[in-house]
């Protein structure tokens, strides 16, 4: 070994033994005759006293930032004590070193504010990944691991590896495909998750699996998808839903309080899709603060809730609305008070292509009762007020509407909803609120195809008393413009996603475990016989001998980090990510392979 | 949930209780109006009754086997009970019983000794997957993971995800590719290991990694390889290889203590490559018996060991000896007394082909010290015992000699001795020894190509005092006939293969972690300046940031778990294996893909 002892651990009570350290060269500063050097390795950072005679040394030898050495000597206690750190009561006098490595100047500096472009930090991510920040963002990532690990294991889950090398199935996503040279002209996928196989480990018995697995997925990237990610994937069986969400609602918690010490008490609110996208605008809301969205005016269905029929707002006072399918407000704290300029600002905001609204309209309800808005020329101070009402704005809100198509005015007024919530601080990085979302539809339709999609997946079973339902109806739909009349249209997935501080971390679904029902939904995906028994037939056999009720999760494992770090990008909580176009720009793949290889795999480069 | 309690737990304290369990149905027996059912899951089997009510309904809605069922129903005691299983002293009174799913009849019996034939309980790995060996197999890797994972985390070691989708830089074995949509005529390739990567993070300062993870390469494959396994992949800094061998042997023996309660207390045995191929024929012996060698005549140099020269036999005598490169024998205790025709059997075995022997000749020293054999008309009794002592031979062992070719007689000699060890039941698969294989030439010789290859790969250092003989020598070889003679042939490598009971579980060394010398390495596999750095450029460039000394090992987790488990068979050990062409027979893969999926990835099949 090259050190006794590590650079984090020596305390005042080690005064006077002698130690030997290795590390890096985090600085060197000369004072007179004598040297000071912090010394860091993984588990802190230890300063080291070169006194004259190493001097001499040092002008001979010179040392530089980064440099990997080995230092022995006798620790002593620090005349200037450093607080800061935990080894800064002692120092160590060094009796002699020796240089283990060189290094040329790092291209950006090692420290928590690096001047290294993001580019220039992925080329060397092994420089980027000496920073403190990114140790800090792997570390956590191991603690969250093994907090899962734990919880698992105590609830008797087994973890049981799946296959990489297995059959393209293509639905939804695009599967990375992998030539075999012993099988010419035939691929093997890459799993995109290891879905059918959990389900036929519940199908032999093994009541209770996990994995926390690489995925993959040959998708257009966006900012925050990588081709290949981590999931901790689980499955259970002689489950209904209720038993799924306690279970892995008690893993969140139990992270919580391994990894960042949170005792996270309260019930875990749940919320049908219906309610999130009503008073929300997403399926994945923020709950951290409220700010609901007030629906005037949709063509939603929505019963038992206050209709949106726009009895608020009458015909003929203003165009815009008149004219607009969907009319949605949120009630913001303390927005009466803007001025006219932050007014136009936000306009501006929800006038960006990514938001792509017309305008903005406002109302003030001042302290003292009144009611000022951008459109006071078209309604009374009365019919304000009522708006008002509706939105259970207090005084001294500003009411913030937005109007135009549904789909499009909905994901508006609930991007502008969570602006609102960031500006007012309510946001809070260090604030954690779980939910669930419940109730999904099991299908979307398909105006391309006039056919029904899975919303999740094809295995998903619809809730118990819609099963019969599915059987009994034909899922052909005879006519596209009515297809929302269609029995399929209100059947509910038996399905739900995980959601912390607006974001899906997990999602799951009781399972299909009948063969008729699984047949059923093939069918209704617009799978012919044939096409299904050659895809997924393994699993249509192993429905046949003997398949228990099953139902499980998946939680995406890089975002569940960075959310419990604080972040927003999955990429800091990955040792080696991939940039926006799927590229490794360290290793510089992907790249040409030899002639030779494509050959041997019966495989050309089509022009 | 669908149960209250599992098919394991309850005993006689729980009788009185109602419970509900849920599981398969093992076997059905009738007795009169009354029925016993054994109940399966995961956990155990409990034993249902069926009263006269519930026979009624039985005779409606007939139970068969494999048959997922939920019954509810008092514990009871049993009158006549089952000492073999823990449940056997209680039954469960069924007062009602669903049939949650029904079962077609298993084309094989789910039992320990299935009828099932291989490749038809591959097809149906699921139901496979439910027969009790194989479920222990599971659980026993399950258990070496924890276990591992455990002592590695105790021994402050972080697991870092690597990368899946890498480059591809086929040394040695074939890299599996993956086409990249996104850039057209580009593949990344799956990793044969995360070599690279883990000397990475050791440049960024982890000080101590761990993965457990998923590798490939695309090999033909022989009976005991598959195209994807797992390694449990380690590495440190600051270290040599004494630490390493010290921490990781004291990996393997808390996996004995943890999982298979053995207290492996002795000292693990090393030895050097040299001792292990002079003394047991391969480099990976199994030391739970001696029978060692007796090297009578060879060509390896040997220095200090007894020379194997030929003194012992004469030249003259036996033309066989005579005309053969090497004369190999081992001494088999108890062999003296064998028949004639049990030493014509073994005769036979070593002339099979895959040992290929021409023949075999043998010594009994019987028990009255006279000495018969099969070549009296050649030796002289003298000679014979002259034989004998050179072979440490005892009264009543039988001297197995075999004779031909260095390479060819040394295996053979090597099989020989554990078939002899087999027969003798000197290989207990309860019996435990481990053994650290050290000094491993750095470099073999490559006549097709007259260059070095890597004997374990281009990252591993040589002996630290064969370094600046390295640097200050040319590699190449100007005379290939006297490669021999070259210092390079003399080079040992800094590496250490873990051998557990005759098998290699586990190899890694000390890397190469100067520029230098790591340039050095690739000219001397014949690598030009320009290949390197196409290739590993990013390694290059990374050691000149300060990269530590660093050194790892690997092991081979699906072999780990079949020798724990008493297996010689890895695919027993794996949820979903291929079969030795590289198929999944279950799901059919790999499989041809939709044209358009070719299209996207701009390659097309070449015929």
């Amino acid at each position: 070994m090259y050190r006794t002892r590590d650079c984090g651990e020596l305390r005042l009570g080690d005064v006077g033994r002698e130690v030997t350290l290795a590390g890096w060269v985090q600085s060197l500063r000369k004072f007179g005759s004598i040297s000071f050097v912090d010394l860091r390795d993984r588990y802190g950072i230890t300063q080291l006293l070169l006194g004259e005679a190493l001097n001499e040394k040092l002008a001979v030898t010179p040392l530089g930032r980064e440099f990997v050495i080995q230092a022995t000597g006798i620790v002593s206690e620090r005349s200037s004590k450093n607080p800061q750190i935990p080894t800064g009561e002692i120092e160590i006098k060094v009796s002699q070193f020796n240089i283990l490595n060189k290094s040329a100047t790092p291209p950006f500096t090692i420290q928590d504010d690096t001047d290294g472009g993001d580019e220039l930090r992925m080329k060397f991510r092994y420089l980027d990944l000496r920073r403190n920040e990114v140790k800090k963002n792997l570390e956590l990532r191991y603690e969250i691991n093994r907090a899962a690990r734990n919880y698992l294991f105590e609830h008797r889950f087994m973890e049981i590896e799946t296959p990489f090398l297995i059959k393209s199935t293509p639905e939804g996503a695009r599967d990375f495909v992998v030539p075999s040279r012993m099988n010419p002209g035939q691929f093997y996928a890459l799993p995109q998750s290891p879905q059918t196989f959990k389900q036929l480990l519940m199908v032999s018995g093994y009541d209770r699996y996990y994995q926390v697995v690489k995925c993959f997925r040959d998708e257009d990237l966006r900012a925050d998808r990588q081709p290949e990610f981590t999931q901790i994937d689980c499955e259970m069986s002689f489950v209904e839903q209720d038993d799924i969400l306690l279970m892995f609602e008690g893993l969140i918690k139990f992270i919580f309080r391994e990894v960042i010490k949170l005792d996270y008490t309260e019930t875990v609110e749940r919320m049908s899709w219906e309610d999130a996208v009503w008073n929300y605008g997403n399926d994945k809301p923020d709950i951290r603060f409220g700010m609901k969205i007030s629906n005037i005016k949709s063509p939603l269905k929505r019963k038992g809730a206050l209709e949106a029929d726009g009895h608020i707002i009458s015909k003929g006072e203003f165009k815009v609305f008149d004219q607009a399918e969907t009319v949605l407000a949120i009630a913001v704290p303390e927005g009466a008070s803007w001025t006219r300029k932050q007014f136009d600002e936000l306009t501006e905001w929800v006038k960006r292509p990514q938001i792509g609204m017309q305008g903005l309209v406002y109302i003030r309800y001042q302290e003292d009762s009144t009611l000022k808005s951008s459109i006071d020329k078209f309604y009374s101070e009365e019919r304000l007020k009522s708006i008002a009402v509706f939105c259970n704005a207090k005084k001294g809100d500003a009411i913030l509407l937005l109007a135009g198509r549904e789909e499009r005015t909905r994901k508006a007024i609930s991007e502008l909803r969570l602006e609102m919530g960031e500006q007012l601080g309510l946001r809070k990085p260090d604030e954690f609120k779980l939910l669930w979302v419940l109730d999904f539809p099991l299908f979307e339709y398909s105006a391309e195809d006039n056919r029904w999609v899975a919303r999740h997946h094809p295995f998903t079973a619809p809730k118990p008393d819609q099963i019969k339902l599915m059987i009994d109806n034909d899922p052909n739909i005879p006519n596209p413009d009515d297809y929302l009349q269609h029995p399929y249209a209100d059947i509910k997935a038996n399905a739900y996603d995980m959601v912390l501080n607006g974001n899906e971390v997990g999602g799951g679904s009781i399972r299909i475990y009948q063969r008729e029902l699984q047949e059923k939904m093939f069918d209704a995906l617009g799978m012919s016989r044939e096409e299904a028994n050659h895809k997924f037939g393994f699993l249509l056999g192993a429905f046949e001998y003997g398949a228990p009720p099953h139902g499980g999760i998946a939680f995406g494992f890089d975002r569940l980090c960075a959310i419990l770090g604080g972040s927003e990008s999955i990429r800091d909580f990955i040792a080696f990510p991939k940039n926006n176009s799927g590229r490794d720009v360290m290793l510089d793949a992907p790249a040409t392979i030899d002639r030779k290889q494509l050959d041997e795999l019966s495989i050309q480069i089509k022009n």
